[in-house]
């Protein structure tokens, strides 16, 4: 019995573990999906009931998968305790959690039901890819995002100091103008702030010209580290 | 007879093979260019009776041709299911179906006139370049695609979380916050919707940080799958 | 005599023809500025008789230049008639034009000056390279640019059919749509005009999603030959 | 006793020597945290005299660290007019200025506190790498931002010529209309400035296209050349 329970649980490439996990990442899709309407301002009580209904459900399923898990584990407290483990808990406890505390915290705790989308990561792929990626090239993006830093906070103080008295609004401090550094060294460009003065101007024609470059490089970094880990395992 | 036609119609080196498809490839995108002009509001009436009139002559030509294709092919059903023998139908079908129908109908049938361009598809090399690209890379992309969409998820949750109380008529539910998200990470930034509070702002900055890099890696891999795409051709 | 001014004016390595070289771009730039600030509104008298005086002694000097050019050349006619005699005519002609026609037609003429700024191209390297480059990728750039048209052609439709009820002001037609799908593809977002529609915004996020690869594969084939370029040169 | 303090302060491996990095490199980021919360408007005064209290330890401090280093070092002047000698003193010299001058000037003299970040090269391998990197790519990265610069003239002069009649409050003049193509070239299109007229909108399309694989070239240089330095390293 325990066997059969785990050949389906756990991911290999039996069709039944792999029905398993479909349903199971459709739940994860589904419970996501109910959470982002729930934002939705004014729904009728009718929408609110389904809602809840449908969440019930995926708690009851999350939770039978989790006893489960720890069922068919042969050292229960080692999964408890991973990686996988913790996430299985954080994404259904949110919901028991909501029983004993007070309404009013219950706001808070539906963002905690988040976690569930890191239950994705067990069957997907691409998340471990990515993470992978990351540790390679942890030290070399953390090298770079630090120049970045470096370059952003050099920026907003340079337009800080000529675009200040021109629109002391705007620009009203350093940490304002770090606003207008990130959004216009990434490019992004909204519109809200931007010089007017001739100098402020040419400083931000300086800045971009040596900061795009700047701001580029720890996702190239990230980019190639992502395709040397892909090729790693065609290998 | 029948090869001769054979000749001209399908592609080859010949000159009057090249001639017929330059002829059909000019009248695609004459039957584009009405097509657009006819969505400019309050045309003259004789403006109208000339886009008709070509319109016309557009379709009697890409009929000649479609029948011609049927009467050389070999297994005249085999082309009439092929991708390229249904691209040609869709190409003059509406035309033919505005007869019967009512004239409200015929707005969503304008559209369908729009399969003529990839009519173009049969004589670009680019264009089977890059159907080519796709499917080398198909796996992979829809890998890193999966990442994007869990990383514009979160970042609408946390603008949300963020911005929802100060700003209830931009940021009025997740499904708004998407919408942010898509913008600021392509770097497109309209300004139509753009943080406020401190701590959005705060938001802003790490998923920027972090997410550039993401978003920029499937179009790395189409980018990179077509360059090997093309150099396998050469070769 | 003639043997020596050749020293001069052709570009080698001697220290005569670099400080010619040198003048004659100083005086480039020179001639630029004065244009540029000729444009600004409401000059003062004596500013505009400045400006007309330096515009005439670059004349004059660019004029000894070509004469004296015509003079050391083996050729004559294929040195006026070359791609740097012409360019180096045009930068002299709109000045001596100017006197035989009617004053009105000055402002068009004034445009025809920039063709000077094409005279640095006979003294940057970096030109070269970018010339060798376009004419080495130019197959494949227009493959992909005519990819690109397509897909701007597309946007601009789909955005057409969801925006034009709900703004009929900014997508009035095709070809205002198509002012949209450049400046959303290309990721500039000026944010004059967006989509408001949740159709509208749900197109914009695939076609964000596939144009963004798509847009840069150009730009991408433009740059690594241009790497080539470099590379080769250095070997 | 020189000896053990030289161990301390120089950089290498030693606990010590590392504990002192640590400690000069927080002092560092909390001046430059106090000079960021200096520009905010309207402080309390005890605010105020608390950051004064922070400033004024951290100036002690790197007196006294600076005091040490010209100590320890063998060649005194060598230091004191060596890159990393002439930083240390920029970074304590506006403060003991700042009380023999007039109050006024004090504005400009806080600017130059931000030397202090540039104390950080010493500690920080990014910016090796990243100065290496720029030495190695200078004349590539300088002949291509050439190339930018005429792309953003000649942007410039077009965008004039087509908007200046219909937006003469937007493009007065040249100097203008740079202002609209460097935010458009990076593509960071704030929407202050954007084109109006048909002709100006396909001028856009067309610079956009040419322009956005040039003002990436001296940006990927760059990247190229930091990737090209790190594996240097590694070697």
């Amino acid at each position: 019995m325990k066997s059969y329970i785990k050949s389906v649980v756990e991911i290999n490439d039996s069709k039944k573990s792999r029905y398993f996990a479909l349903i199971i990442q459709l739940l994860i899709l589904l419970s996501i999906v109910t959470f982002s309407i729930e934002t939705i301002p004014d729904l009728k009580p009718q929408t609110i009931a389904i809602l809840g209904s449908i969440e019930i459900i995926c708690v009851i399923v999350f939770t039978i998968e989790y006893l489960l898990r720890i069922y068919v584990s042969d050292k229960k407290l080692n999964f408890v305790f991973s990686f996988y483990g913790l996430i299985d808990l954080l994404a259904i406890l949110p919901f028991y959690l909501s029983f004993g505390i007070d309404l009013r915290s219950l706001r808070a705790l539906r963002f905690v039901r988040l976690f569930r989308l890191l239950k994705l990561a067990r069957y997907n792929k691409a998340i471990r890819h990515f993470t992978k990626a990351i540790s390679i090239a942890k030290e070399e993006i953390l090298l770079f995002l630090f120049i970045t830093l470096i370059l952003i906070y050099l920026s907003a103080v340079g337009i800080y100091y000529f675009e200040n008295e021109a629109q002391p609004e705007h620009f009203s401090s350093i940490f304002d103008s770090l606003w207008w550094a990130i959004i216009t060294l990434t490019t992004v460009g909204y519109g809200d702030v931007y010089p007017i003065t001739a100098g402020g101007r040419i400083f931000t024609f300086f800045i971009l010209m040596i900061g795009l470059g700047i701001v580029a490089i720890p996702t190239g970094i990230l980019s190639s580290a992502l395709t040397r880990s892909i090729e790693k395992k065609e290998e």
